[in-house]
């Protein structure tokens, strides 16, 4: 059968290019806008094929989201390698951390969440998938940090590092925010080098 | 002239009515949904009436927001007094702030967010409301938290803070996420003590 393989590739390459779409338009035009129409016209695919693929909005932007984010949990992994050693590795490892609350894949996810704030359906859909995003986020900025996440006190700064990007994610999304965050990002570094130095004193507090 | 007081507190007590049912409106049913005729009949007034005191939907939600936020910032500030002095302050005036960013206001300020990142128009009205509320919260968080803000380490840590502060607002939208940063923001307390207290080494950074 020599014209299956094509076909199956096509098809594969077909739902690529939707779940691509729909992370651009979301981003671009927000939740209302991201029609199945206008993502469809926007991977060049016809509205029965995209259809095919995805029957519902909430198929397509689900599998979207899910899709891009595992996407970008794989790249992120792939660079811990790669990091400096020594004095600059903290700071390197926050940008990337940060890099990842500021890409078109959060303001679309951005677009989702406020969507899925005022529609039941919606967050029923969503909340597990975040949820999963959010251990897998958690498991990466460790990986990329290199701390030990079973010491509480690296445990928590690891979370609060994950809602200070969030936080900085949300400042960008109407204007571009860069310079600002970066001081904060290496002042950032430099407490949390500090405060989880060996032998450091363990601020009091206990779980 | 005595029907004349009267009638002028009925009309800003209409436009209070209308203002705090837009915010309702938003954090309830979202950026879309919240239509001129849904928060006039949220507030029981009608349609006429609500357009005699806002020309447009976009008057009366930049109104709601600004007047929601100032109202919230006075009361954060009349607070100020109320904190408890000694090793208890940092961590009652975290809770203060994040408070301010899990509420229903915050809620409805992220509707509007998301519809100005895929709005030109609104964005243009949204962002120069944003760039003054930043401000003031900065110095309300400065006040709350009783630090010196011409510390270039003290002024990183408060906007840091709010960074995070907006990060908790953001992981509260769908689910109740008040369990998880309770411990949080008790660590992040703890850490900002270290990090400021008299005689401190200041982490390596400068300016």
């Amino acid at each position: 059968m020599p014209t299956r393989e094509p076909k199956q590739e096509r098809s594969r390459a077909t739902r690529q290019r939707l779940l691509e779409s729909a992370i651009d338009c979301l981003a671009a035009y927000g939740w209302h806008a991201t029609t199945m129409g206008v993502v469809a016209e926007h991977a060049g695919v016809s509205r029965g094929a995209a259809q095919h693929h995805f029957p519902t909005r909430e198929d397509l932007i689900t599998a979207a989201l899910e899709y891009m984010t595992e996407s970008r949990l794989e790249r992120i992994r792939a660079e811990v390698d790669a990091l400096p050693q020594g004095p600059g590795r903290t700071e390197a490892a926050l940008r990337r951390v940060v890099d990842c609350f500021t890409d078109p894949l959060f303001k679309a996810a951005l677009q989702v969440w406020t969507a899925a704030a005022a529609d039941e359906r919606l967050r029923a859909r969503i909340v597990p998938l975040e949820e999963r995003f959010g251990r897998r986020a958690h498991h990466a900025t460790v990986e990329l940090l290199g701390v030990d996440d079973s010491d509480p006190l690296a445990h928590r700064l690891v979370q609060a590092t994950l809602d200070m990007a969030r936080g900085f994610g949300l400042a960008d999304v109407l204007t571009d925010d860069s310079a600002r965050r970066s001081g904060i990002i290496r002042q950032w570094a430099a407490t949390l080098d500090a405060a989880l130095a060996p032998g450091r004193e363990q601020p009091e507090w206990t779980l």
